[in-house]
């Protein structure tokens, strides 16, 4: 399948190519540049909606359970579930997706998962990457939900229309999510295994915290679902939240706003990518091994040897 | 204080000057590149121990006790408490360091939080310099704390010669840690709160995992180290691994490889930053969200609006 082959079909939505083509993603091929060309004029259009917590919460059971209400709707659905694994492993430590088996026969639902490996942004565009085929494949909603802790969940809004933050009763989610920062991110809240003692504590603690954030007029309060997904109780009306929340976000011009602020991200780190290759390729990495050997050593200190790598960049350029 | 001043007085180890320079490390003050350079000629001598684990294991308590235990050997001793806070909030989410205050009036102790605000790498040098001034200061050993989960676990091995993992009975951490990659970075496991039910199974299950990973002959084995960190039990041990560990990497000639390669992202950081601001400057910001609009409106692709903002970058360079 050459590039423009590969474009047409995962326009007109064949699975194999769009998998294909996230392979490229992952995979970080020479193709991908043009790909995202032809891509780029079918995309704009799809609602990406992520899906964050700690584990144990549910978020494969909540996906699973979205994906059945979505197709219900008649919506064609994408799941994305993305594993920042550790740079050290570049292992992917897949989340168990048997529980979406029951829909792989269903062409309206693709779903996949992604290894985004590296750090200080080395795969940054990856998740961006992967959505944009997603989009331009022509799937009205794509779910993007994060395997890992702490720093990845948090990041997981940066790509989302709508974040969907899951808590459970008695995992101190209420602390936890503070402290990752989540709280900051959700647009929903969803309390799954709400049938569980400690539900109502935890919806509680959830709507005081939501209550005493400063919001302007008009500004949107992140409602509280509460979920079994694993029997489909309040998914439908988890959905609905998720529905208003897109509505506001098109009424008030936010949504053109964050949709803006993520191009920006994507092609600062694919400049910024660019940069970084050229510090390493112009004189090879003899020479910033040689200055860290000097900055090691304390013949040096890193920002004169910087000055001495970006002259030698500026020098080949 | 002028900066050769505030160089001279770091230098002597004197606490008011050490403070005032990792507060402007903090804050990415245009005097770090002059404050780095005066005080190159004077690092390279401290031994940098990371510690690392998952909230309530007893992390600040066994950093205190390892204080204690450095100082009863004579070493003058320097903690640095990492708080990778969200990029969100910038708000620092101080732990408890409560328990430090009783070596609060010891001249040979310096304790310190500091917040390494961003992502993208957007402050991965403040670790690095915060370091750089604490061995220029003349501390035998830095002990560097990390506040957060998941990445930043993983991360604070970049900046340790030493990294050492802890784990507690019954919070499922042999799992977790593995997840996060923890594993894969411990030069020594402290198995802490060792007088509680489950210790023996958590110090089995680790023994287990260090057992199963392959290693090269002479390579070195992580030791596993019972504690209670808030009696002292175990805490001498730690300490005598955590040596052993050292006198390994000298032995070996590995910390001078470790301390390059942190030398090197360090150098690289700064050159990335700097490129990163010319990015941003050389034709304003109003460039790059000029592109980013077309880039969401599917009129161009990222790679090719990257293009175009670098060809600015290098028509004003």
């Amino acid at each position: 399948m050459d590039v423009s082959e590969l474009v047409d079909r995962t326009v007109r939505g064949d699975h194999r190519a769009i998998a294909r083509a996230i392979s490229l993603v992952e995979n970080g091929a020479p193709e991908l540049r043009a790909i995202m060309a032809g891509l780029a004029p079918h995309t704009g259009r799809a609602r990406v909606v992520g899906l964050t917590g700690p584990p144990g919460v549910g978020k494969s059971t909540t996906t699973a359970a979205l994906v059945a209400e979505l197709r219900a709707r008649g919506a064609g659905t994408a799941v994305l579930a993305v594993d920042p694994s550790s740079p050290f492993t570049g292992g992917a430590l897949l989340g168990d997706r048997v529980r979406m088996q029951r829909h792989a026969a269903d062409g309206g639902v693709f779903i996949r998962s992604m290894a985004s490996r590296g750090h200080l942004g080395g795969l940054s565009w990856a998740t961006p990457h992967a959505l944009r085929v997603l989009d331009a494949a022509g799937f009205a909603v794509v779910l993007v939900e994060t395997v890992g802790v702490g720093q990845a969940e948090v990041d997981i809004a940066r790509h989302a229309d709508t974040t969907v933050v899951l808590c459970a009763p008695g995992m101190g989610d209420g602390v936890q999510a503070a402290k990752a920062g989540v709280l900051e991110i959700a647009d929903v809240f969803a309390v799954n295994k709400a049938d569980r003692d400690g539900a109502h504590a935890t919806v509680r603690e959830l709507r005081q915290m939501v209550g005493q954030a400063d919001r302007a007029e008009g500004e949107w309060r992140p409602p509280i679902v509460s979920t079994v997904a694993a029997d489909g109780t309040g998914v439908a009306e988890l959905l609905d939240r998720i529905d208003a929340h897109d509505a506001h976000l098109r009424r008030t011009g936010e949504l053109e706003r964050r949709r803006r602020a993520r191009a920006r991200e994507e092609v600062e780190a694919i400049a910024v990518g660019a940069l970084r290759e050229r510090l390493a390729d112009v004189h090879g990495h003899a020479a910033l091994d040689a200055l860290a050997d000097r900055v090691a050593a304390g013949g040096t200190d890193p920002y004169a040897a910087a000055d001495t790598l970006l002259a030698a960049v500026a020098d080949a350029g």
